[in-house]
């Protein structure tokens, strides 16, 4: 192998790294999840560069793993079978920005927080927000969401267009300009959500949205889960274009309270955004107030001033940070089920008894308009029976799922984590997912062991 | 092959028919596409049955074609390389409604009509609307989309997961009931639009949306064409939620006129609709009327009543028989193309020059606030210089979406008609989608000769 390395360095120069620190910062994970470091690290530039390097590691077989922002929670970018990893933190360039198509171009390692500052003197932003500040590129790649994806939509309807590098340096481009198209197989939706198993994507064409002119959020506690479950299942129902419906229960709640200096009462609570014109987001808020008083809200606290809401928002993507605070010392197994929404209220209800009963403690939050929550289970990570009763939680969280009509994962993917469900999710779907990933990577070089069925070793 | 022929036949009984007039019902299209008649019909009622016959045929290599409504425009549901029709018209089912999660499964042989006749009662509806009465099978298979897609989509997000078989009888399911997931590889994504040349579909989930409380629909003329295009363009660009904008020009408004017995002003129109609150319609229609009037708008007809409305509607459905009986004894090559919205003007107002100095009749209409518009070549079928005129005007509107970013195909797909101009529109990524497909179909007897580049004939 040291061929291909001294080849990737002679290319990339300093950008190509083997030192022990850059290794080891290319192997952290999020989670409980863990493998080894990668052999060396890269830093392109360029298209033209991930190219090189993928040529590089084609003729010397080395595996090959993407890398963003290193947020992702199942052991994504972690290089299971060795190789490298493609660190994109410095293609964060916006390539084309065209206001009058509602459309961006941008480099894979540019990130939410980063691509929206850019944007905001066009009065149009980019919707899709999960809750850590992830690159566009991975994004992608996990086929993330956030809490606006109840309108709209997940990376799935985000991204119009790609370019990606396949495993033997070829370079394509996926999808157009054009709203729409029936020009062939959707390679575009098939590389989203393919975690780096079948390409490095290197750019970007993204959907954008028009500031709405009218922006109104709140927060509203119930006396239980099952009124807070049951008005969103009655809001979605009725058809009211929520912008943001998040779920938080009594445990998240003050986890959150404690972490952002908040003082939401000690109870399950929704936070809620309208969008619209003036008249349509008090339309709006009427009628979900009205759902919300019939399912024994405790009233709202309205965030009117635009720093309010910052505050508010800020505070439900802190949760996961917060809930691990509120255990110290804790690690995270953090789950992620999506059901069909008239399931949603039994699905959470059992999980919560389930939690209960295993004695962990397990807050519940999500973005709940969807049917998409998570149980943060958090485990002391020098526990072997803690962290078995977790996962086991998480089985049972997943077929509970699978039984409602549901899936496994809403938005944070397979990676390493997830592999195990995937048969019962997908039966002999899940061969075929395999067969595309031999037609596009024959030599299993990008990412392997993800996602797909284990097929031939590196 | 009369081993495989019996075998369909014990399969099938009467369901499978060798007859001239049953293959040559197969072996019609409703434009200048033509090949010859398949081997047999079979007409099944069960996903068993289709995986039954893929089977059979997979077993004597005899090739496979879909057929729904027969409405497809590039020759898609033609046996150009002999084979089986396997026609969905006996598979019309509604599998399970569930409007509390807005969803509907359905076989793939119901048509878009039927489905809504169905759904009345519910409060839902299912949006999307080709011209054509097409089967949902035949609208997923080529992504589909229709007067709606501006605001509600097309097939590519209408449709939440699939039920199919593959080329040897494997029966699939992808998808699930939730909103969202990202549990792998997006498999329906692959199956819509991929024209039957990787499975059959037996099932489609489908996303249903609910009846608006208010609609308000009219018709617009403008002073020239430029005005009308640039109309939508400001309206798409200012946000404005339309349910509907389509645009005709001059001469496919007196072909309808004649067809529906009209009076619309010798104009260039848009006709328009408005969805929502009462209030919110009522908003959204002054806000479009301002920008129509800065654009040199002639004035509107609105269509107050629910029977005006569908009448209006019933007129732009039938635009393209309205077209053909405009030039009576011609025949049509109906161009389909999409460009970003900022470049329609140009890209209709170029198509519009390129056609007057043709010579040819070329009404030109469109779901313009997709960016996507058709001119309608009307050719006498015994000429071959009006086809070749007609060809080649084709051919610099195919080049011209796609010099502006756009796509040589916003809505009807590949099939035959358009192979030659993929290497145009996709360069190195159509070989992807060519390994896609021997991966999933070796033997190359999914409607082989369409979409994908040639490969090994069956
Ligand atoms: C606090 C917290 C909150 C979160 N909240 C959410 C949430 O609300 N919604 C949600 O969806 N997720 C959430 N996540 C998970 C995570 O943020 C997402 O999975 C995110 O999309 C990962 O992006 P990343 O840039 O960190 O990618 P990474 O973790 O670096 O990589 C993720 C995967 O993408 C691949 N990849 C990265 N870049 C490329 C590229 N250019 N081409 C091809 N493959 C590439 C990697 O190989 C890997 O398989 C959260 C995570 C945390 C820590
Ligand atoms: C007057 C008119 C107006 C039209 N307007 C529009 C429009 O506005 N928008 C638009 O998108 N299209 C339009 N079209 C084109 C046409 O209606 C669409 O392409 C439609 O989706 C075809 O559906 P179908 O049921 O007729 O399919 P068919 O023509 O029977 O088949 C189309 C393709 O799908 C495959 N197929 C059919 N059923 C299945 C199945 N169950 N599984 C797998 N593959 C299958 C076939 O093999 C073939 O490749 C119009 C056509 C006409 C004649």
């Amino acid at each position: 192998m040291s061929d291909a390395h001294s080849e990737l360095s002679a290319l990339m120069g300093p950008r190509y790294s083997r030192s022990a620190a850059d290794r080891d910062a290319h192997a952290q994970s999020e989670t409980h999840v863990s493998a080894g470091p990668p052999e060396g690290v890269a830093w392109p530039e360029t298209t033209e560069e991930v190219a090189a390097i993928l040529r590089i590691c084609h003729a010397h077989r080395l595996p090959v793993v993407g890398w963003g922002a290193g947020t992702s929670l199942e052991g994504h970018a972690l290089a299971l079978h060795g190789g490298i990893s493609v660190d994109f933190t410095r293609m964060t360039r916006i390539v084309e920005l065209r206001p009058e198509d509602m459309l961006v171009r941008v480099q894979p390692g540019i990130t939410r927080e980063d691509l929206n500052r850019e944007l905001r003197a066009t009065g149009l932003f980019f919707p899709v927000d999960p809750g850590a500040n992830a690159t566009l590129g991975g994004m992608a790649a996990t086929r993330a969401s956030g809490t606006t994806a109840v309108r709209y939509g997940t990376m799935r309807q985000a991204v119009l267009g790609l370019e990606a590098v396949l495993a033997d340096g070829t370079v394509i481009r996926t999808g157009s300009a054009a709203p729409k198209s029936s020009a062939g197989y959707d390679l575009t939706a098939l590389l989203v959500g393919s975690e780096g198993t079948l390409a490095l994507i290197t750019e970007l064409t993204l959907r954008l949205h028009g500031q709405p002119e009218a922006v109104s959020a709140a927060v509203c506690g119930f006396a239980d889960m099952a009124g807070a479950v049951d008005c969103v299942i009655e809001t979605i129902q009725s058809g009211i274009p929520m912008a943001r419906i998040e779920f938080l229960d009594t445990t998240a709640v003050a986890a959150c309270n404690a972490h952002a200096g908040q003082d939401l009462p000690a109870m399950p609570h929704l936070m809620v955004e309208f969008h619209g014109s003036a008249a349509g987001v008090a339309e709006q808020a009427q009628r979900f107030g009205e759902i919300a008083a019939s399912q024994g809200s405790a009233g709202f606290r309205w965030a009117e001033k635009t720093e309010d809401r910052n505050a508010l928002w800020k505070m439900r993507h802190n949760a996961y940070p917060a809930c691990l605070a509120s255990r110290p010392g804790a690690t995270a197994i953090v789950t992620d089920v999506c059901v069909p929404i008239s399931r949603l209220a039994e699905a959470v209800e059992d999980t919560r008894a389930d939690i209960a009963a295993s004695g962990l403690p397990g807050p519940i939050l999500g973005h709940v308009g969807d049917g998409n929550f998570h149980a943060i289970l958090l485990i002391d990570p020098a526990s072997a029976g803690e962290r078995a009763t977790a996962k086991a939680l998480a089985a049972r969280m997943a077929e509970r799922a699978l039984r409602l009509g549901g899936t496994i994962t809403g938005e944070h993917g397979i990676g390493m984590g997830k592999l195990d469900y995937m048969p019962a999710e997908h039966g002999p779907a899940w061969a075929v997912m395999g067969a595309v990933k031999r037609a596009l990577d024959p030599l299993n070089l990008m990412n392997p062991g993800k996602l797909v069925p284990p097929h031939d070793p590196v």
